[in-house]
């Protein structure tokens, strides 16, 4: 029906069930080993939570996750889980860079930042490393590659990785249309804001600007950006929930909802879509179901 | 919490979403080419349906599929999108396989049966070679598998293939409550119907009996049977929703929902358990979701 070749990488089927471990594992284990005794500090809206909290589980050491008060339960729940110790804050009034850096320097911990680090960002990289033999293995030469972005992390890693092992595939930055700080960013050829007051269901992609060194790398490697709507995401849900068997959440399905909403044109492409996490609690996923779950 | 280790096998992530693909291949396959120009058909519940019309178009041979009016609305639908004839039928007043047989006649198609064929229990057999080089991989060693049972091709094509590459795995056959015939089977040594009027939300677990070729396998090969209640499966399904970010139909999941409601005891055991497809509704999903999504 879109008229092209698409091919799913499942981030939800991730550790944590988002990219963000990938990320998160190879900072932590970059850190000096004389260093990381008290442990790691990072503030997230969840999945770089959950990352932060299993990548220092892994190496056996503690982790203090800042994250908003209105964050997803599970996200909450799961970071928990992995043994961190969880400090909510209240995303209207209070800043979370603020608490966290004064929580890692009052507790001495490496703070670890979400997208504005290079080991971040190589380390969400590896998607795009293991996109590019997957799609050498089925013998699939990709066109264009669609990445849902928020700080920028994982579209930049990728993109560097694909700049070598892939070349002539364009990566594209999605968004939701309520935060298209990257879009505008890209268009402007600078780091500017979203519109005020911006909503959104995609409670992962929630950055108000590009990072500064991601938007560095993404302003000379990417295509170009696109946005779509929360209703778009909703519709990609079910739409994995129908013909993947896959769980994803909003803001991890904005890449898919930009096909299925012909935001984006794949006719006569391949496509690779990365479906970037799949931790959405169960009544908004029961809501895209019963909103588009009837649809072929 | 369970006290074990757990290994899914994620079917619902096989082409047409459940292992039935892997047996109906096999078997098309398998047909003299002579034979097969008229093409072939099948009955079914929905997921052997869906497998042998894909595997027919992969083939590039008609199918007819004789399937139950009650069947879910989306198997119905996925078996006429791989391009399949589907003949409708009244499961309480009707026996599908004597209208497959007739249309098979009629027709001069091949029959290709649910489950007793020696080439279709080959088939579905690759999921435990699978199971045994994925778990060597993991170098985790299988005390017990837990497979969904309806004719019994699937646990018979497994136990033949773990029976050479992982002689020391228990494999059991797992049922809906109310479709006991296997359990029943396998503690009377001899093939026995389920009760009177069962019901089930298993739609692909219905089997009255198990089959002349696989209990005879079965019943060499598997060390138990295990049955679960609807509740249990709806449990599963939230639980994989959650856990596992996949999506799982209540007959795939009687594996996991065995675990789950302790009706097998997994501590200090490596348990693989088959989640055997993802052909479920919307609306059966959301419920399961509403009743049990919100468990930890």
């Amino acid at each position: 029906v879109l008229g092209g070749r698409i091919l799913v990488k499942a981030e939800g089927l991730q550790r944590t069930h988002s990219f963000k471990f990938r990320g998160a594992f190879n900072r932590i284990s970059l850190i000096d080993p004389t260093e990381c005794r008290n442990g790691v500090a990072a503030y997230s809206s969840g999945n770089h939570a959950q990352g932060v909290a299993a990548a220092a589980q892994c190496h056996g050491i503690p982790a203090v996750i800042v994250m908003p008060r209105d964050a997803p339960a599970m996200k909450i729940d799961n970071t928990r889980a992995y043994g961190a110790e969880v400090v909510l804050y209240d995303r209207k009034t209070e800043s979370r860079e603020a608490i966290g850096e004064r929580i890692a320097e009052e507790r001495s911990l490496t703070l670890v930042r979400p997208y504005d680090d290079p080991d971040v960002i190589a380390g969400q990289g590896t998607l795009g490393l293991e996109l590019a033999e997957q799609a050498r293995r089925l013998d699939a030469d990709i066109d264009a590659v669609l990445v849902p972005v928020s700080g920028g992390g994982l579209v930049a890693g990728c993109a560097l990785a694909l700049e070598r092992e892939c070349p002539r595939a364009a990566v594209y930055a999605v968004e939701p249309d309520a935060y298209d700080d990257t879009c505008r960013s890209l268009a402007a050829g600078r780091r500017l804001r979203h519109a005020e007051n911006a909503s959104s269901i995609c409670d992962a992609l929630q950055v108000p600007t590009p990072g500064e060194l991601t938007f560095s790398i993404n302003a000379r490697l990417l295509a170009g950006g696109v946005t779509v709507s929360d209703d778009d995401a909703l519709a990609a849900m079910a739409c994995a929930f129908r013909y993947f068997k896959l769980v994803v959440e909003p803001g991890g399905g904005v890449g898919l909802a930009a096909l299925l909403a012909k935001r984006f044109d794949c006719r006569g492409k391949t496509v690779a879509v990365v479906c970037s996490g799949g931790n959405v609690d169960a009544a908004l996923f029961g809501e895209a179901l019963d909103r588009y779950g009837n649809q072929a």
